[in-house]
């Protein structure tokens, strides 16, 4: 496995060097609007702190992404009435990563409506909206 | 949501009353070979206590499944010398849930090799070969 890349586009986040549409964080994980959204509500969750997946997180670092990951499924299931909720979360190019910080995909669901394929981007207004929404149902 | 049913599948494997090819398990969790393999190696994590899904678990039941999810993705890398690994999870029917007891999924991925479609019986005896790869990974 790779090294950690201190200039993956989480990290940027992270530092704030780019921006994002954050809906929640505390002293350990981060979660914010995926930008090419699946589900109208789709977000990730990361830790604060370097860790490229699954496979080289610390227990600390895994057990506060989960306990965030929790509550963002809780929150998207209100905000957005949602009728379930998928969680995804991709280990290696070959499991499905693309951008090499750990990360959940936290995606709420509807019935009878699947998920868009993977890699269109969405309409930055409707994200922003949506985001909105979530951060209500976590106040 | 829906109560905990005692008599799903996955409730009655913990109680022995149906057969599972079982790889690990520890004081807290249980980890076993998913009978629709989508990849080869294709295994389930859940909690020995009840619960529906990560809407309903409980702090210990998350934080104890996904330290298992994790030595199991070190695992399935190891046994099938994969690439990557998929984890998914599914949170009601509108989700991709089937069985009404927490569950991870984790799968071992190779370069090039898609996925194969939801809802195909696995071979048995080729299930129970890649069982043992595992618990040789993890022996």
């Amino acid at each position: 496995m790779s090294a950690y890349d201190p200039d993956n586009i989480f990290a940027k986040i992270l530092r704030g060097e780019i921006p994002a549409n954050r809906v929640y964080e505390d002293d350990d994980t981060l979660a914010f609007m995926d930008i090419m959204p699946r589900t109208d509500g789709h977000l990730l969750v990361i830790p604060k702190t370097p860790c490229r997946n699954v496979l080289d997180a610390s227990p600390e670092q895994l057990a506060s992404v989960i306990s965030t990951v929790q509550k963002m499924a809780q929150a998207v299931k209100a905000a957005f009435d949602a009728d379930g909720v998928t969680i995804q979360q991709f280990n290696e190019a070959a499991g499905g990563q693309e951008v090499f910080h750990l990360h959940f995909h936290v995606l709420p669901r509807h019935e009878g409506v699947s998920m868009r394929p993977p890699g269109n981007m969405g309409d930055f207004d409707l994200i922003a909206k949506n985001a909105g929404k979530i951060k209500d149902a976590l106040a």
